[in-house]
Order: structure tokens, then sequence, then C-alpha cells
């Protein structure tokens, strides 16, 4: 089960802080960005080198303080097959330092297509005849429910098949995102809580040893109020909560997505990692050079914030 | 103007079909498959060249029949990086044979990374300074309108820019699209209604001289009612309309998604014209060999069939 490897990572590591690997070619370090260019031949290949470096000299630095790792799809597939590939090396890197891997892909389809997509990102594909091989081996990817059950079914069968998740997105941390998941239907509900009821009823059949369900949801921190009606309507979902940091949620908005038991979400945080060389809070005490040193301090600050926002959030 | 590019290619070959590639191993004619797989060094390798060479015979044999080719993207990522090229492959083959190529994505993310997805699809991106250029350089991409308008911005902004289109999923031909589309809300409007609606509003500015916009829709042919309401919605929006054929719907229920001119949609046609060769009509005619030819009798038939029902139509 997913939620299980989940919650015994964040366990053994005390934490609950996804670490974001969005890596915009702006926030590499010009060294990492000089040396990958020096090495390769083409432009998009360069890149595609910079960020897998990047991406390793942040995983080297923080894997033992984090559960799990998000790869934003979009900024690897914005470099054409190269960085596809850099996506892949980095998900497999990370995973031989012990993390969990979580594709962000938010991917949607109709039955076959999104069967085809749950392949690629966390199932398994066969070939002319040969046995059954992964591709990219993800332990969970975000998906779209726009669509319905059918784009999500296949993705739960695999979810069964192969120990993995995924998160549904059901009130994202954008500031646009009301203007479809906030409309009130005839029945007084607003399409993320009809969505959320879907995440409940479709996860039923995962829910592992802890009570939480493989089939988890994408809630931003950047909405505290939907979170916490959120977290008791999908009392068995994993949230995964984007938004913190700087987007604008705080600890405490953070801390309405998890349950009394201190579990229930992890909270993911991309740039304020990634760039906590550049941020005010670490510049002067770490130069561009130690940026894996200051996503660690980053990351440590940012799990101890979020532990201590979790434990105030059930006291009185 | 993208909507225009598309009108003058639909009028030049008087054909409002479109071809979509989504090649699953098992369309593939058997002796493809044994080219590819003698000659490649691994097995994702080998399935990547064997669409590629499938892809290829397809467009050779159709491409002055069909104005625009829809490479499904998930059918493409099963296989990886080698998979993703193939897909980079037939999309820049399809455009030097005159085809304009919709990259069915269905992508959707905040801002920030809706950009990086726009850049990656029809947009560009510029590395360390160096000069603009393009990733795929595909003519559209189909996205998904969850999150609301900060998702499709960007998406527009490069349409823009790079007289590019997109398809807005509205209405989706799959069975349980209804559960959140056709969700009512308090005002009495559907969502797929209030979505096309937002289509209407967010095209308004990429209108060409012909009276269409460069931001289109998606609506099933499996939903003729609906897609008669959402013409009449989205009276400048190019709709792209899937389901035709295998899914269910015919060219009377495609016909609703036209308008009097006998302009405003494309019927895309995937598994009927890429495994004609083992359709009922075409098996006695053709042999798997002549998969191409197959192909393109489909696609006549098709396009005599589409272009006699939009007629009558509109005929008392």
């Amino acid at each position: 089960m997913f939620a299980d490897r989940l919650i015994e990572s964040i366990k053994a590591k005390n934490s609950c802080v996804v670490a974001g690997l969005d890596p915009r070619i702006e926030y590499i370090p010009s060294q990492i960005l000089k040396k990958a260019f020096n090495y390769c031949g083409t432009d998009l290949k360069c890149a595609a080198q910079a960020i897998y470096d990047f991406n390793k000299g942040l995983i080297d630095s923080i894997y033992d303080v984090v559960p799990a790792v998000k790869l934003q799809s979009a900024y690897y597939e914005m470099y054409g097959a190269d960085g596809v590939k850099a996506f892949y090396k980095t998900a497999n890197y990370a995973k031989k330092k012990g993390l969990l891997v979580i594709a962000d892909a938010k991917r949607n389809d109709i039955g076959t297509t999104a069967q085809a997509y749950s392949s690629a990102f966390i199932g398994k594909i066969s070939i002319e005849g040969t046995t059954l091989r992964s591709v990219l081996d993800a332990d969970a990817v975000t998906v779209n429910p726009y669509l319905g059950i059918d784009g999500i079914k296949p993705f739960i069968e695999d979810c069964n098949k192969y120990r993995k998740g995924i998160f549904i997105l059901v009130k994202t941390s954008n500031k646009s995102s009301g203007q479809i998941q906030d409309l009130v239907t005839k029945d007084g509900k607003t399409i993320y809580e009809i969505v959320a009821n879907h995440v409940e009823e479709w996860g039923a059949s995962l829910i592992g040893k802890n009570g939480y369900s493989s089939i988890g949801a994408v809630v931003g921190a950047t909405y505290p109020n939907q979170a916490k009606e959120l977290r008791s309507v999908m009392k068995h979902a994993y949230i995964l909560v984007p938004g913190y940091g700087a987007q604008g949620g705080t600890a405490e908005d953070a801390a309405n997505s998890f349950n009394e038991d201190g579990l229930g979400a992890i909270i993911n945080a991309s740039r304020s990692i990634m760039c906590a060389y550049k941020a005010d809070i670490w510049k002067d005490k770490y130069t561009e050079n130690q940026f894996a040193e200051a996503a660690r301090a980053e990351t440590i600050r940012m799990r101890d914030e979020i532990n201590i926002a979790v434990k105030k959030q059930f006291k009185g």
C-alpha cells in the first residue's frame, strides 16, 4: 500500500515535507549551469544535464529529512525528450536514496488513454509479449478529475496492482481555482466538495493498515477554510498540500489538512527549498555554491515549523 | 491565426476529418513491428521505432485528405523518452507534409507551470540567453479547464504570440463525463455550459478573418444534444469532436457541432482510421500490408459521410 509506505517514511523521518523538484533554469546556480553547458552538445541536452545535476545536489542534501520528492513534469517536458530523460534519471536517483517519488503530471483522459498514462507513470507495460516492465515507476502521480471515474479507474487499478498512489485534484492552490471548483450545485454543494466525496468513495477499497487510502487528494494551503472542510469530507484520503511558502500558505494554513493522529497530509514546497540560497533568511549564511546546504536548512526549518503547527492545531 | 490556418486547410482539402494518431502496439501491422524489433536495441526504442514507421505510413497515405493530425500524447509517453521522441518525429513529419498538428495532451496546471507546458507544446523557450526556440512546436494543444483561467492564460498568450490554438475540454466523449461536467449549479447551468461560456469569453480576442477563434473546445460526438446546445453557446469556438466511429458517434451526431457556413468543427477518428485494415468493411479488400491504403479509403469514406451529414443538417 502506497499510503502505508508513505506513512512509514514520514514517521521514520519525523517529516511531512515534500520537496518539489520544479527546476526552472533561473533557479539553478550559475556554476552548475556553466559546467553543464561546457560539457554538453545541444542546448536542450545541456539544460537537462543542469537540471539533473541540480536535482542530484538537492536530493543528496535532503533525502534524510523528507519522505518524498514531487517532480513537476512541465519543467522537464519543457526541454523535450532530453528533459523527459532528466525526469526519469531524477526519479531513479531519488528512489535509490530511499525517497518516494510523486510525479506531478495532472494527467487525465478517457478510459483506454488513462490506462496508457497510468502505465507510463505508475504501472507497467508489455511489448510484443515481453514480460511486464516499468517505464517511470513513480510511487504516485497527480490526476485531474474533470472526466469522472473513467479517467481515474485505470490509475486506481494500477494503485492496487503495484502498491502505488494517486492524488486527485480537489481544490487547487491557484487564485482562479474557484472559477470551476467553487461553483455551487443546486443541492448546495461545491464542485470541490463533490469531487472530494468521489475521492473518499473511490479510495474506500485501498485503505491501508494506518487507516489511510492510497487514493489521495490535492488541496491547496492557500485555502485553509476549505482545507478544514475537506479534511472532514475525505477522512481517509492522504492530502498533498501545495501552496505553502512562495505561494503564500503558512504552516498554520497547511495544518488544517492533518488529522488528530498527526497524519493525513504532506506539504510540498518547491521554490522555497530549491531557491533557499537566494532567500532573505539564508542568503547571508550560504553562498550560491552552498545551495544544497541552504535547501537542507530551509527544509528542516519548514519541517519543524509544520510539526509545531500540527501539534498546536489539536491542543485546546 | 490558427483558426484561419485550419480553415484554409479544411477548404483546400474539402475535409474536416482529423486523423488521430494514437498508435497502440496492437494496432500496428506485424511486418512493421518485426522490422522495428529486428533493427533496434531495446524494447522501448523498438516500440518507438514501430510507432513512427506506422505513423509515417499513415501520414504518407492520408496527408492530402485531412487538414490535421491529432497525436494522443499518452500512447507515446507510455514508451518513455523514446516514445516522446517518436511523438516529436511524427509531429515534424506531419508538418513537413503540410498537416497541422494537434497535441492531445490535456495539460493543466497553475500559472507558471501552465506556462512551462505551453512553452513545451506550442510556445518557445530560451535557455541562458539563447534566442527563443521551439520544443515541439505543435499547432495546437488540448487543455483541461478544472483550474480556471490561471491554467489557460499562458496558453492563450502563446496562441496570440505564435499563431497557435488550444482546444479546451468542455464536454468529453466518455461515459462518465457527466459526473462533473453535467452537474447543475444553483443558477440552473451545467458545468460544461459554464466552461463553454468561459471558452467563448476567453477566445474573444483571438477571432480570425473567418469569424472563428483560435481558442477552441472539445465536445464529444457521443453527446449530440449537448453538442447542439454548445454550438450555440460557443458561437466562435472551433470545436474538436472526438467520439466518432469506434466510440459510437455517427456522422449525424458529429454534424451538430457545425455552423451553417459548413465550418466550426473538426471530427477526429483514431482507431477507425489506424485499424481500417482490420475493419469489417475493408478487411476483404486490403491486406495487413495495405494498412495505409485501407486508412485512406476509410478517411475518404468518413470525409464524404460527414460532408453529406453537415449539408443535410442545414437543409429544411
